[in-house]
């Protein structure tokens, strides 16, 4: 049985992780950034080296391909990272990927598909994410184009021109869903399952949909020391209400797989001797199910209502993020769970609970994702970590993957 | 018996209420800025056109004073004001102080103590507040004076020196105690009580304690996504559980004038899609015995220990502020309650609820306070309102009261 070549492979992930490396070891690769840009390079030498054919599209995707013809069966993930990110989290993917397209040039297997492997831009989200996924996949709208920026209001229509791209093009790079014979993706986990059950490979059952909404509670500023507790209308009274019972409906209703993140509260005036008259925070959902996502969704609307209502005050609930789950296909998971077993390895079925470029792509085409397990379940962080043996391992299930794809 | 006069009372108001007149019918002046020096300069020449002895001292206290000689009878408040506050609170405690010692001087009362008025420098807290009160009563210390800056870091010895004023000098605003018969001083509630329960006069028992604390729980960052909810340590459960709790307690162990205000809560990192590591919150108890502030501090402190640990996180707790309680004197309290019957009005006993100036000059001398109705309670705000027979009703217990300390 074919296998992938581990040293070579580490090589790999050790000279993309030195770019953009941060003091403290992590990495920080935001789109279009310097380090983003010599990662880029870097990796157009690293295909051209390997002999394979590359190629820019208008998004800023790159590809690299082994055998021309249609339809072909991608592999891929993204380089850029979030700021003081880590080394496995995107890099994985793309040079897994690379690994197993030189292993199948090496040894000259005959394919009934050809094989791509592609690099999509700004996954991460420093321009709001997926930006190359979105224009491959036919999403992104021209219109839209000159609206993206980056937190510093930086256009993605300027960051792109500072190196010769013209972003209004993007929507260039769409691909016929029909020339994509199947996506897969190689990632580590970011969460803490797999090392907790000691399972070495997690057949991605679906991709999370996010729900976040921003919710404002709106009371009265009084004096700390003059209005009574019972007179007052305190807007954080309901914030820290609804974020409690928020988690018991969440926790009550929801599926394993549903998460509550209340990551950002502000209040106004803000000052310590004076009661919040305003207090809003984010209010995100993610669950697998789209009907479970929905009821939360519902659920947590009512509830933002009546913890409203119960505390004298007025709440106003706008959807920021709205994005639905994405189950993954059947055949690509059959494929991932065939190789795992062909390899003797431990295998779950399990929901990736961060965005991917697979639940883009997954919209039009059928995508799979295989998981490996993250050490402490740490990611986005220096802490990120994977051992090499499951590095290996998870190299090589993406290898019979797509051999399987490319070859039966 | 002696009356003020509202007209000329009234036209002092207005005059002064124009000086850092705000666009929505606020006023606007923080100790030392333009507003702030325009209104005591045109005090001083009031209290000169008055033909009364006017005198600054040097913390910028302003005096006025009637008749020569020790132990003198006081009366006053501020000039300064919050940032867009509202039009009596000080200026009507100054003003109406002013009123009684022009009406006194002339009906050619004979004393056996004389009048003094005082504006004290500072006493909302632009820098940090009691400025003047603190040196008139010789608790402000030589060492800290560098040290007391506004909230755009200018030091008080830059803001004072702009005036011509050396801020180093301020402990020789000293006035030894045993030359103070007594402190008075008129204010609006700035609370709902007396408007509500339809009195006329209130009599201050006690100024409020404070004890401030700045409470941070500290978590683990996590992606929203792939951390399980049961897996986290969500720095903002422990914040929120303890606000929530902390009412409870308050409202349970507390007396009717307790109070705790959350008025600032921060997470970090601060992310719609990141778990808070850190979430640090202001928490700050009121109560006029100084007994109950203590439990309610103690309990809350072990109250912030038991939900750190309920919820895995750790806590640390620092006293931002910590103000004892200030009981007012008996035979001031005697004599305001006295003017008050003789003049027809209802009265009752209430609490100080936020920092006066009383509470400072109160620890070294026999301090007390008279309470008029406020508007819905309102104050720091435009919309701070005291009616014309309010005002009225007490400037006159405040010149019966002067006059029983005086005289008498």
């Amino acid at each position: 049985m074919m296998r992938i070549n581990l040293p070579r492979l580490k090589r790999d992930m050790e000279e993309l992780g030195t770019i953009g490396r941060t003091p403290d070891g992590g990495v920080s690769r935001s789109s279009f950034g310097d380090a983003d840009m010599e990662a880029r390079r870097w990796l157009l030498a690293r295909i051209a080296a390997d002999e394979l054919e590359a190629r820019v599209d208008a998004a800023g995707n790159i590809f690299a391909r082994w055998q021309p013809g249609v339809p072909a069966v991608m592999v891929g993930s993204h380089v850029d990272t979030v700021p003081n990110g880590g080394r496995f989290d995107g890099a994985l993917g793309v040079l897994a990927g690379l690994e197993c397209l030189r292993r199948i040039k090496e040894e000259g297997v005959r394919l009934h598909h050809p094989l791509e492997l592609v690099a999509f831009t700004d996954e991460e989200g420093a321009f709001g994410g997926f930006f190359g996924s979105y224009a491959f996949t036919g999403i992104l709208r021209t219109a839209d184009i000159p609206n993206i920026r980056d937190s510093k209001r930086l256009r993605i229509v300027d960051a792109m021109a500072r190196h010769g791209m013209d972003a209004m093009q993007a929507p260039a790079a769409r691909r016929d869903p029909k020339e994509i014979r199947a996506y897969v993706e190689l990632h580590i986990e970011q969460g803490p399952v797999l090392e907790f059950k000691k399972i070495q490979i997690g057949v991605v059952d679906a991709i999370v949909g996010i729900r976040r909404f921003g919710v404002t509670f709106h009371g009265r500023a009084d004096h700390a020391g003059t209005t009574p507790m019972l007179d007052r209308k305190d807007a954080l009274l309901g914030a820290t209400d609804l974020i409690q019972k928020g988690r018991e409906l969440v926790l009550a209703e929801g599926t394993p797989s549903s998460r509550l993140t209340v990551g950002v509260i502000r209040v106004k005036p803000g000052a310590a001797n004076i009661v919040p008259a305003e207090a809003s925070l984010t209010y995100e959902l993610r669950e697998v199910s789209g009907e479970v996502l929905q009821k939360l969704a519902d659920r947590s609307r009512a509830l933002a209502d009546s913890v409203a209502s119960s505390w004298g005050l007025k709440v106003s609930i706008e959807t920021i993020l709205d994005i639905e789950p994405v189950p993954l296909a059947d055949e690509v998971k059959a494929a991932i769970a065939a190789a795992t077993d062909e390899l003797g390895l431990s295998h779950i079925r399990l929901p990736a609970m961060a965005g991917h470029d697979a639940q883009v792509v997954g919209r039009v085409a059928p995508a799979g994702m295989i998981f490996v397990p993250s050490k402490d379940g740490r990611s986005h962080s220096p802490l990120e970590f994977t051992s090499d043996e499951d590095v290996e391992r998870g190299a090589n299930v993406l290898l019979l993957t797509l051999l399987k794809l490319a070859v039966e």
